[in-house]
């Protein structure tokens, strides 16, 4: 997976791939346990091990090592659902397929709810690109099953179904869900996409 | 509406009445537009043109305004959406004019998405009540209207539809929609919650 942001200079060796991970690696706990805006450089160098100097070398500031997580997330999560939608016949099946995948990686990394909201305040445009880019793809997949759906409004129905995936993701970690209460749960949402939610 | 929050001391008089509302306007421009952790109560009392010491008088602390804050959204935006079902006579027309409602809302004060997810990193416990509460009482009306349901799974189907809300009113933000945009998108999601989405 490439990457290409502004600002940042991907590692050309080995060694200085490990080098940007460590750093990569810290920023990603950092924001996500404290927030953007209460971590400094000095503190992802130092949870990093590595010299501030260093981290110059591969990223121009902070907000350069925050937008690539954010891409980092977003192409990331992308593949999860390629890869977790392979083998589903029909777009209801890649729709369970999809939600229970997001939901898992919800509750295995809750930060990140945080590193993604937080764009909010960081730059609101980097949050709007991060949905709307996130959208265009899900509307496009959307598209391809089209003779499976009951609706042209591919954009619209790609919000809707993010909204549905986030906001039971949010629910399965209020409530420490397991794999089987996940799945539950997604049976739910995906029935009601099936048969709809009035009986009149 | 009557907002109790421990760290409050509610107003007894007219003029002291104006002296907190003055304060809650002005904390609730500064964090939404700069956030809670840029925010200080210097800030705040300077905004609203009142002594530093006055703040004191009402709020414990910053936290104590904010989840003030918090609470009078959440209030104000559940005393909207009954207002706006009322004279609905089927659970389809309500949850149309509920996510009319609620998007309208977001487009007339779009600072209300930072406030709430704000909480995230102020609080994770103000975060999931918010929420939760949400939820239930969103749980309770779709259960009085059990009988035009094809569920019983209140809770799940009040976070399905918060995520709708809330991500279609993203969508809405996002596109610079218009009244008649918004109810073209309402109409779209509750077609497909009616309907079902897959023909298959």
């Amino acid at each position: 997976m490439k990457i290409n942001i502004d600002g940042v200079k991907l590692p050309k060796s080995k060694a200085s791939q490990q080098t940007f991970d460590a750093l990569v690696n810290s920023a990603e706990q950092l924001f996500g346990r404290n927030g953007y805006s209460k971590t400094t450089v000095g503190d992802i160098t130092k949870a990093a091990n590595i010299a501030t100097g260093t981290f110059y070398i591969y990223f121009e500031s902070k907000y350069a090592i925050y937008e690539y997580i954010l891409e980092k997330y977003r192409l990331g999560l992308k593949s999860a659902l390629a890869k977790a939608v392979k083998d589903c016949t029909t777009r209801a099946e890649k729709e369970y397929a999809g939600l229970k995948t997001f939901i898992m990686g919800a509750l295995e990394n809750p930060l990140c709810y945080h590193l993604v909201w937080e764009s909010l305040y960081v730059n609101q445009d980097l949050f709007k690109k991060y949905y709307q880019s996130f959208a265009e793809d899900y509307a496009r997949a959307l598209k391809r099953d089209r003779e499976e759906l009951n609706t042209t409004e591919y954009r619209t129905i790609a919000f809707m179904l993010m909204g549905i995936n986030n906001f039971v993701g949010l629910q399965s970690l209020f409530e420490n869900d397991t794999e089987s209460d996940v799945e539950r749960r997604a049976n739910i949402a995906i029935d009601v996409l099936r048969n709809g939610l009035f009986n009149k």
